[in-house]
């Protein structure tokens, strides 16, 4: 039964990918894509499976990066002992991050997978989670609804949104208004099997959730993309990108999972955005909309 | 003994961070320069000293942070365990970076400290490493000759390049080609005692070394500060900047550790650039100044 699920899973995922690609190409014609797949080595330098990275940049796209990966074979015995498994692992899943030009457009980040450690445990994982630069609250309200929606039949939504809004938190920003996340949050989860632990159900449920990462996001996108803006716009956009970047390299447990485990660096950095900026003690200007936007920053009931 | 020249090195870090900043300014008409003199409470809420941050913008100084600071009093029990003492720390020290706008002007940074955990014990840490984007060799030469000349009366040149060679390694960027600096390197030294463990003699010392820094780095920056650069130079800046990112939240000691000590997050991020970039799998054209550049963030002899 294992077997079966995990053929579907890895399908639907390389599946989806095609699907979010097609969705980037058709909104932005001067997009250039590098797809580069990639295989792996195992522990014992067996075949190990491999992935294909996707990257995208255009005139409205900055920078995107849509992988998928299937690997399988032996760990590193650390490793195994930390997924308690038997030695082996196989994994698959879709990770994805899209950065606009145009600070109108929020970043989104999502990914969706499950991790076997060679028996018959698994368990999945996964999230959206959106960074806008601009309180167009509409939007905002659009992407948790549609999660909402989407955990409806399994009334997972209220904790899988907190879990978003403990993780997505740049701890080292935190002061006495709260946990400064590095965007407005969405859902996350880690370690998951549902309460019946049946592959099948838990495998339907994820495909389900993954499947309104596109009308969550891709409205808001085509919406805003092409909207007039100004310096400021740019500056505040770039200077959240900077958070984004200490996010990613100081807190993400996937980048620095990856790059202890000897990953692929560029393919693990295909998450952070093509500009940044530092500045110290940055603020946005007093009275603006991009100081108004701060407020979204920290956790909301939606 | 241990006093006076705790006092007397606390009052030269002070001294040349004045010296450092009246270079800045006369180089730079342009620059509006921050002064933020914070205090510290001590683990027990006690007075615990305080430092005094100078932040740096100009035309041709496009960042620049030069900080000092004089802690003391209690410390974090674990942390204490740490470093060995009694529950108490005196510490005291000057950290320096220096980003220049234009690209064939090379990025700096150097530190200079003492610290004692409230004993007869004391060491010494420091040190300066250059981060160019442009392959001007006799500057890389007059650089490395400075601090050559410095530490010859000590014969220690040849172990503080090597550690500054080992410790300024973006490990996750290393490949057969080998370990990636991020710039090329310079001297490094910490938890250091001179072979004669006397306080008095290694003051002498550390005072000596820092004195070279002026002199190590302004007449570069000097140099090339008006040369003029195209948008191949600054892209390529920009991407090394990226690297410089990675490294100080990735692996730099200093940084991890002032974030993970709840230390004043501004004051500590003044080390990074105004502006990066980061891009897929990103390499200098072929052929180029900046593809040669590359061969330099590699341990030489100099």
């Amino acid at each position: 039964m294992l077997e079966v699920q995990k053929k579907s899973f890895a399908s639907h995922v390389r599946e989806l990918q095609d699907r979010i690609t097609q969705e980037l190409l058709s909104l932005d014609p001067s997009i250039k894509l590098i797809e580069d797949p990639w295989t792996r080595k195992d522990f014992a330098g067996d075949e190990g499976g491999g992935g294909i990275t996707r990257v995208f940049t255009g005139d409205l796209i900055e920078n995107a990066g849509v992988n998928t990966s299937l690997i399988y074979g032996k760990v590193d015995p650390l490793f195994s002992q930390k997924i308690g498994g038997s030695g082996e692992v196989w994994a698959t899943g879709i990770s994805l991050i899209i950065h606009p030009r145009n600070p109108k457009a929020p970043t989104v980040h999502a990914n969706f997978r499950l991790l076997s450690p060679g028996s018959e445990d698994y368990w999945f994982g996964g999230g959206a989670d959106l960074t806008p630069f601009y309180p167009a609250e509409e939007d905002f309200h659009h992407f948790h609804q549609q999660w909402k929606e989407a955990c409806s039949p399994y009334g997972c939504y209220e904790w899988m949104k907190k879990e978003c809004d403990e993780y997505f938190v740049n701890h080292h920003r935190s002061s006495e208004r709260g946990r400064e996340m590095r965007g407005i949050g969405g859902i996350f989860f880690d370690n998951f099997r549902g309460p019946q632990k049946d592959i099948e159900t838990d495998t339907q449920m994820v495909k389900h959730l993954s499947e309104y990462f596109i009308p969550s996001y891709f409205p808001i996108l085509k919406k805003n993309i092409a909207l007039p803006y100004d310096d400021e716009d740019e500056d505040f956009q770039l200077h959240r990108r900077g958070r984004y970047v200490e996010f990613n390299l100081l807190h993400d447990r996937g980048t620095l999972f990856g790059l202890k485990t000897n990953g692929r660096t560029d393919s693990i950095f295909v998450s952070l955005p093509a500009r940044a900026k530092f500045t110290y003690c940055y603020a946005p200007k007093k009275g603006s909309a991009h100081e108004k936007m701060m407020e979204y920053y920290y956790p909301h009931n939606w």
